[in-house]
């Protein structure tokens, strides 16, 4: 057989939904040499990464740290420590990863309990009220930044009546994280999870999660073995704590990358950071607005770092994607699930959250829909 | 806070029971810019890092590719995809990676019946025989390197009475993976993982593994739901397969660096990295020897690339490997479970199975034991 060639792939500007541009210095981080999972100085990377992940998630939570495996392994990670076969979780669903979470919750054992939501709209906390009132749940889970929708979830109604409830609020922040205000302590998060390559810009790989007192609590309070051995907190945060227990051999290298993305994080500043994502986000939305692109979301309610509009009448999906992509190398999202086909997304997140991003998009949307 | 410094973790010579040291070419590829994990040409680098997997893997299976987590998450891929409540699985425990199938299995909910052998031994066929005669197990589990106690496992035996017996055979073959011979398809395993950051000597970050037709079929016939979502091959398999269905978002850059290590292997040609292993293997066992060190596992059963030894008289195990560590940045591994404090690990895989690497870490302890 001969060998595949060289690694060459095209450079994009990526402006879907993740992933989003890696800045070079996290780039070069990732080629600094692997030393060992127990070496010393890569003890010190991990408890730096902790206090940076503390700062960005906004927590003093102990337990702060990034799980082995990308968002979707964080997911998993919170809801297979806090649940058991037999106990109640609601989940909000207003998206695909919603409904991810409600999967995982059946995986468990668990009764299953949802509070719906049309799709571009956020979960109403009425709703979620009346569903507490009729169970007794352990968790309520929800998405702060439903990627496949481009909505926004307001939280702090919904975790107070969480905790009014006695039941752990589990939210997903994997593309609200760095992008837009994350608050895990004033917010009452419980478990919280993220992903590294969406608003912080690193590879994907890794999931920044972080737990309360009272989730580490209730972890503690199992009877059973969590189903995964992988993701199992039981063990994974002796690696991560003072222990320093072997558990799997952490992803060294990614675990470099986040460090340096949190570095540039913390060095912007988060509102400054924030700031930068909303500019980005009026100036696509005039852009795309003049060329006839609908916004799906209400104003109230939509991401700055993800777009989902509806096309212009007579604008295909597909030809149009792949121009952008072949022509310009520009990368934006196809909808999913109920969306497919429907809308795009466009994601400014992280390095990809900048007006040359904005301008080098709707210039050549404007070429292809207006030759 | 004062922001963390530059990443600036010491240079190693990593010569413990992984990770290796890593070629500059692989560290390199981790650098090339991220693409979309649905980019045309992100999925062609899928396809032809499939192609060398199977090549390396020495097998025609089609559903070959790499698990978005470290040779744990592939151990658990296999095992969780396999089995479902009340199956009754083998595995054959001769050390610290035989247990932890045992425990995923329990995780399972399946029916656990253990062949035991005593640590630093390979298992016993006909203790395998014995216990098949008397169930009938879905599946039968070993490792074919145990890397807590450096024993090679025979498997072409074991293989044969397992198919007799109706059950499915699967390998963990993390350690020996790019070092020795693994003939999936010769020796009929049925499912197989390994890891990246071993004798493959990317970073750690992906579990390389492989499911015969027998696998794939036995996995289409459950009855639930595999336990893991992140895990579930049979969504993972319509993204690495033709239908490119989005399940998570692949780890891009530690792809790139297993591509870029998969080439490296080829252009060297396995029988050539087999024998270099094998050399750099005997190098060290000469000047261990002479140094008083005693190798634990018989020699016709002993891992080139996983050398178990234990300490010559009034040699401390933690002072000198600190020693090794500070004076020397040679990394060797400490014992584990049973074997802790009571033997050194030492690694020659991949990039540091080189007639160097044995050569500074024998003549490093010749001065410190010899001063």
């Amino acid at each position: 057989m001969p060998l595949p060639t060289e690694l060459n792939p095209t450079p994009r500007f990526l402006m879907g939904p993740g992933p989003s541009d890696v800045h070079p210095r996290v780039l070069r981080a990732m080629a600094t040499p692997v030393v060992g999972h127990l070496d010393p100085g890569f003890l010190q990377i991990m408890d730096e990464l902790k206090v940076m992940l503390r700062e960005v998630f906004r927590t003093s939570n102990e337990l702060t740290f990034a799980v082995s495996g990308t968002g979707s392994a964080g997911m998993e990670t919170c809801l297979v420590n806090l649940l058991e076969p037999g106990d109640e979780a609601v989940v909000c669903v207003h998206g695909v990863f919603g409904n991810r979470m409600a999967d995982i919750v059946e995986r468990c054992g668990a009764k299953l309990t949802r509070v719906d939501a049309p799709w571009g709209q956020p979960i109403d906390p009425a709703d979620v009220k009346k569903t507490l009132g009729r169970g007794h749940p352990k968790l309520v889970a929800i998405v702060h930044a439903e990627t496949s929708t481009g909505v926004l979830q307001p939280l702090e109604e919904i975790s107070c009546m969480t905790h009014e409830a006695g039941a752990l609020f589990v939210v997903d922040t994997v593309t609200s994280l760095g992008g837009t205000d994350v608050r895990v302590d004033d917010w009452g998060f419980d478990a919280v999870y993220s992903g590294t390559q969406k608003c912080l810009s690193a590879p994907p790989g890794l999931s920044p999660v972080s737990f309360s007192a009272r989730a580490i609590e209730a972890m503690e309070k199992r009877k059973s073995k969590a189903q995964s051995w992988y993701l199992d907190m039981s063990m994974v945060r002796k690696y991560w704590g003072a222990e320093r227990v072997y558990h799997h051999t952490a992803p060294i290298s990614s675990v470099y990358a986040l460090y340096e993305a949190l570095r540039l994080v913390l060095e912007e500043g988060l509102e400054a950071r924030f700031a930068r994502h909303q500019r980005s986000h009026e100036l696509l939305r005039e852009g795309l607005e003049e060329l006839g692109f609908e916004f799906i979301v209400q104003p109230e309610f939509r991401l700055p770092m993800l777009n989902a509009v509806r096309l212009p009448a007579g604008v295909e999906d597909v030809p149009t994607r792949r121009r952008l992509l072949q022509e310009y190398n520009i990368e934006v999202g196809a909808g999913l699930g109920e969306f497919a086909g429907r809308i795009w997304r466009i994601g400014l997140m992280g390095c990809s959250s900048t007006e040359n991003h904005v301008n080098l998009l709707t210039s050549a949307l404007r070429t292809i829909l207006h030759p």
